[in-house]
């Protein structure tokens, strides 16, 4: 099988190197992700605007918000890719279904993020206005006073809103109509279908489990809170993209469930630092509201940890209050470094990153020189990412 | 082809009766299609079920409701599929592929009506609680008060709506993977898959123009109120099955294309009969609250015709008020008969229902005499829905 062959990029100084001696396009990946990305929606729009210039206005906003993302999984899955498939594989077809899937996996991405934002009724992703803010923010500019002009319950708001759920259904079709035409041997079309059901539910029962927690419906146990994360996060933004890109190298089962073990281990590592970002650091590195997390009332594993101290008392009662200010945010701060909460979640995500690499180097055989070194270098960025 | 040719149903009383001589299995169609249902649901619920006990009860719910329907997508699919195929294709494994995709009409029609429920914040359904309403009755007996016992801006209605958005996604994605996987000849699943692309687009769009006209960010005209009709309803109602039927019975494309302009007609004549019913008739008929439309100031054909009219100044002021009473519903259901809405309504489903038995009776040679047999008791059962 091609995933257990040593590649001929393995002596490369960088990943990059590889991935480029061993594509005959001249773009890198990341251009090469994004133009699939703008076929896929393109392609749409040109549907969309069938229907009228109102859906064509949503499509195209929609179109233009999925397309802003850091291509994280993308870029995860054709580098894994191309770390692991055989020389022949690589520029071939098959590498041209490896930038289709890696394309989907960014709008599953995006339609996520759509319902997530419904949901936690966000109007800002990374800062800018998100779907639903951008379509709030033009109808209220057609509107002149934000007003609906006629009868019925809703508005420029429940409009967007709406919208968000609708176009977060168009993308979730979309994503299931590339991978299930993907012009594949049978017994890998099928193996990808399983993958995508499997992180699909994952990341619904994860969602279902955040929103479960911050509502109150389930006790806010540390366990459930790093399963729920573990659910939610790592299962398709880690998990997702490096099993696909084995599957598509036609690895061996065997290599397609050590990559899976890594993956996890990335993946909780990945969504706790992204608590920590969001609980720590300022506004200008997360781009979101400063102290969202506590206004929310959102049941990360930092606060769960904080439930178990003596500290809990003195933090609860501001915790999520209706009138939060910024003054409380700070005290909750302090009062999570005192009682030991930030330490423990760092010491978690180097637990998560340390048996990664344990992971990546006693799976000896099973992955490829190259594929080795990618996750290596996947570890070592991840390290850097404590701020 | 097989839809092409003459089935040996044809001379036999009711399509009910040509449909069991040609089944193998000692059930009815209907029986085949809940045993169908129930078999996706389940295996997803043992699945549900591994990840603890609040997805696996939000699970549980939610096949209780989806199970809870007329069938009256799936069953037309299955009668038109017997309808339409050769002999040897009756009872065949053709026939089991038949029966899964029926099945999953009829999941994609709950998942839409569970998306349909959370944009217009409804919590029945047929008068008894929907997915939402019943999550919520559950939580408020386990919290007693109603009240969420944390922080956090949710509480049981942010719990059961948010379910109510994942649980849609989860079921959608459920549509898809039967669509991707059923092992039929790789053309017949192509044109499957763009035929359920099709559907969920038209669809979309159609829920999309409804909030639009609804919320004031369309101009709420009579043929803006048609178009979204047909794309809302008839699509997914009648073209979806009925198309679904020929692809898998191995129709040729002119009869597929024949029965598509059939069933918009059924379409739109169906959903126009459904606003006349929510109008018109008491909430035992149609089992919702009595007046919702008017209450929502939800933008049907029988309202953009009545906005044409002399009427509508008189009707304006109550249609969709915040404190609009059973007397205003009452009120306005009198002036839309007077200003002739109604009878146009009616004349317009007349309209559609004659032009569906036209084309039934000139497209000779393209459908089979069972279908046409079908098709013509279609058209007398729907011309009986006029209450």
């Amino acid at each position: 099988m091609a995933g257990e062959q040593r590649t001929a990029g393995a002596g490369l100084a960088t990943l990059e190197d590889a991935a480029r001696a061993a594509t005959p396009s001249a773009l890198e990946p990341r251009e090469e992700i994004e133009r699939e990305i703008r076929e896929l929606l393109d392609r749409r729009a040109a549907r969309a605007a069938a229907y009228g210039p109102t859906y064509a206005e949503v499509w195209e906003a929609a179109s233009r918000c999925a397309q802003g993302g850091k291509l994280l999984r993308p870029r995860l899955l054709v580098d894994a890719f191309d770390a692991l498939a055989a020389p022949q594989l690589r520029g071939s077809e098959r590498r041209e279904s490896a930038l289709r899937i890696a394309a989907a996996i960014e709008i599953l991405h995006f339609s996520f993020l759509l319902h997530d934002d419904v949901i936690d009724e966000d109007l800002l992703r990374r800062g800018t206005p998100n779907l639903i803010g951008e379509l709030l923010r033009r109808q209220e500019a057609v509107d002149g006073d934000g007003q609906a002009p006629r009868g019925g319950a809703g508005g420029p708001l429940h409009w967007a809103r709406s919208s968000g759920i609708l176009v977060g259904d168009a993308m979730l079709s979309l994503v299931h109509q590339v991978f299930a035409r993907e012009p594949l041997p049978e017994e890998l079309r099928l193996r990808l279908l399983d993958l995508l059901d499997h992180t699909i539910t994952e990341s619904i029962v994860g969602e279902c489990a955040d929103v479960g927690l911050s509502d109150g419906i389930m006790p806010a146990e540390l366990s459930a809170v790093l399963e729920m994360t573990r659910l939610k996060t790592a299962t398709y933004t880690f998990e997702l993209p490096l099993r696909a890109a084995a599957v598509l190298a036609g690895a061996v089962p065997r290599t397609e469930t050590a990559i899976a073990a890594i993956a996890r281990r990335f993946g909780v590592a990945f969504q706790l630092q992204d608590d920590l970002l969001s609980a720590f650091s300022s506004s200008d590195q997360h781009g979101k509201d400063p102290f969202s997390d506590f206004r929310e009332g959102k049941e990360t594993a930092i606060i769960a940890y904080a439930r178990m101290t003596s500290a809990w008392p003195g933090i609860e009662p501001r915790f999520g209050a209706a009138d939060f200010t910024d003054r409380d945010g700070a005290a909750i701060r302090a009062q999570l470094v005192a009682c030991g909460a930030e330490e423990f979640i760092r010491s978690l995500v180097d637990e998560h990153l340390r048996a990664a690499l344990e992971l990546v180097s006693t799976t000896d055989g099973a992955l490829p020189p190259a594929l080795v070194d990618r996750l290596l270098r996947l570890v070592e960025s991840l390290e850097k990412r404590r701020f």
